[in-house]
């Protein structure tokens, strides 16, 4: 059983009991596979395990939450109203923290902060917001085109890595014509445009 | 010489002087055909066609302008000051309205707001500022692989032609690397997102 000391007063095993609670097999398992990339990047660039792991561990707790429990979190966090434009796919991180601090004392702000950036980033990322970024991305079950190009850069370089998911990403989601939250422009000017 | 009656104190001949003292003459006879074809697209769809030639003439009359007079626009019109962090790509529009306010006694806020919102367009467009923003993208000399497409979807719908635009220059500018004006986001999610 792995305790994570002052991070939050519960253990790994009650992480992963409240994530099967929450989540289907199939995001549960995808949990897993970003806590282990996550800690895999940490060890390869020198950055804490414990925070990379919980992060990647919890970073999609909220995935499957209902629309009322994102709404009361905007409200009662005092977070940006305009975050109700936008859906799960934004609220699970942005909005997914602070429940998490609540739900799972979980009280590091490196940890919350990886899970808040970890769909739209962030033009400041500490390395730890790198691995989670990252680790979603290329976790061993991902599979599209760019994800060998994705790994093979994330061998080398953290700053690289979160540069290629950004605009990948972005190309996808015009590509098919789907919605942008307008802030994740903010992190492709900074780690994607070449003046920067 | 044709007179702009209640737009503004001058007319078209001092407009065309000005541009030509403010643009290389590859610009201004941009601006000629970005006038031609607004007008056309103005006949097309019913549009006011004086406001769509004003605005289409006028809408690169600040693109070559010294950084600082910007600055200062930015200050004396107490504009946005996130705007200072783009550049001339953004300014000459966002910004340049305000100058042709002052400089061209345009008083029109339709002529205005199209010119304002000619290059990232917003998430409410009136049909002159559909206009001006098409017609700087398929006027005559425009040569690039999408551009017949675009011409023919112009034939039909304003919107779907601003739909096209839109999506085609972000897909351009992520994959070159290039800045983006997080605002135009609000435009794309409004334009070219399936569910609205």
């Amino acid at each position: 059983m792995e305790n994570y000391d002052n991070l939050s007063s519960y253990n790994r095993d009650f992480f992963i009991e409240r994530l099967r609670k929450n989540l289907d097999e199939n995001r549960f398992n995808h949990c897993l596979r970003v806590e282990k990339k996550s800690k895999e990047l940490a060890i390869r660039f020198n950055a804490n395990i414990t925070r990379a792991g919980i992060s990647g561990l919890l970073h999609d707790y909220c995935k499957q939450m209902p629309k009322e429990k994102f709404i009361e979190a905007v409200k009662k966090f005092n977070l940006d109203e305009d975050l109700l434009n936008y859906g799960n796919g934004i609220w699970h991180g942005s909005i997914g923290a602070d429940i998490i601090r609540e739900e799972l004392d979980v009280n590091d702000e490196i940890i919350l902060n990886a899970i808040r950036k970890h769909t739209i980033a962030d033009p400041y990322m500490t390395d730890i917001d790198k691995i989670v970024f990252i680790a979603d991305f290329i976790e061993d079950a991902r599979d599209f085109p760019e994800v060998d190009m994705a790994r093979k850069i994330a061998e080398k370089s953290l700053d690289d890595a979160v540069s290629f998911e950004l605009k990948h990403t972005l190309e996808y989601l015009i590509n098919n014509n789907k919605k942008i939250y307008p802030k994740m422009l903010n992190s492709y000017n900074k780690w994607v445009v070449e003046e920067n």
